[in-house]
């Protein structure tokens, strides 16, 4: 069988996420799924890099499935574009060496998060930034910034219902950008826990207002303990960046 | 009675255009004028410096309301920033002279039309831009768009069913600019008929695909007819980009 890599964009504002979750159809791995079903007569199913969360978007997901189809890579494309919404567009399609799978060989993975810190909302681009008014000190939030790079246990910044035996990962990186009015977290690392960029938003936030010291997000870490780190920032201010193998 | 003037950003999208239209309170001017008047308690009334279509987006819409209000400026702006929907702002609010009519002293208006000139469209601004996948010569759109400048009779690039009597219109410049995938119109006149935008630029576009030549835009314009015209381009590209007094 052909093993295909997909790239994919979308506006995750009206689905449940991008896992398939049962009979519904409202999520992005269903749409694309159904396409591709009934572009190839297979029952496909395609592997992402990982979730992302109701409402939160993707520059460049990563997919991948297998077919029998001998259809070209450009004519799946054209298909995709055809038949799938307005809202979910297949960057590229590629035909990739059998081994590779689009969850297991991830090496590295951005997140960006976009806050708008003006007065008022800009209604051009709500649906794809988080609208803070408040003013914020960015310089704090830099500091507070530098203490999530490394290895540490995320316990403080993950849902509390997450099962997953291990809370320990590696960030690279967190940048913080400011153009104009519009400020840009980018968060590079080797995976993250559910929720965790935007507790790590939520609570860089909270920094930023004055609320916690830089210092705290130490402490934080080593608390292990959910309830005491900032809220969830909301979904729409995140993109998926890129992934990397 | 105090003379307010409003500048006003929305997102056209969801409404069937600016101008309140009997009953239905789906239009722009009966969003803002509903607000408005439950702020005051008075039957508001406010005057736009025209109509923008169904779907036609606005980044500075002008329009001015009298009233016996005494809020301040700011307040006027909080509560509307407060109580209308996420997809209509005002920009700013400011007491003007009792003479200032928004439509009556309108000098000019620039309207912006947005091409996206790409193989695929883009989920995140598709809401916001025209997607044209076919190959476009803009050197003959430029020199095209050159014959609309200056006073003429614009019959061919209005509505059938305009029922202004004299479709003479002055057009002081159209620029067409290009930047990456995106092609930029920017019309600038003293005022345009219905449709006119838009009927220029589906015209502009037969040019680009080759299927007219630029000159025929001469002949279109004393031929005074609009079967002869290109069709009428989408409302989602097109922006009323400013208002002058």
């Amino acid at each position: 069988m052909r093993n295909i890599k997909l790239v994919i964009q979308y506006d995750g504002s009206r689905y449940r996420g991008w896992q398939r979750l049962g009979d519904t159809d409202n999520t992005i791995q269903a749409k694309i799924e159904n396409v591709l079903s009934r572009m190839t007569g297979e029952q496909v199913e395609i592997i992402g890099s990982g979730r992302t969360d109701a409402g939160v978007h993707a520059l460049n997901q990563v997919a991948n499935f297998k077919t029998n189809s001998t259809m070209s890579t450009s004519e799946i494309q054209d298909y995709c574009y055809r038949y799938l919404p307005d809202d979910i567009v297949i960057k590229s399609v590629e035909e990739v060496d059998d081994r590779f799978h689009a969850r297991y060989n991830v090496k590295g993975k951005k997140y960006l998060y976009r806050i708008l810190n003006s007065k008022y909302h800009d209604p051009f681009i709500r649906k794809y930034i988080t609208h803070v008014p408040e003013k914020l000190d960015l310089e704090a939030m830099k500091t507070a910034a530098n203490y999530f790079i490394g290895e540490h246990d995320f316990t403080s910044f993950t849902t509390a219902k997450s099962k997953k035996k291990s809370r320990v990962k590696k960030v690279f990186d967190v940048e913080i950008f400011k153009d104009g009015d519009i400020i840009e977290i980018l968060f590079y690392g080797k995976g993250f826990l559910h929720n965790m960029v935007r507790i790590m938003v939520g609570t860089l936030l909270e920094v930023g207002y004055g609320k916690m010291k830089p210092e705290y997000i130490k402490e934080l870490l080593e608390k292990k303990d959910r309830s005491l780190a900032g809220p969830t920032a909301p979904p729409q201010g995140l993109f998926l960046y890129e992934v990397e193998y």
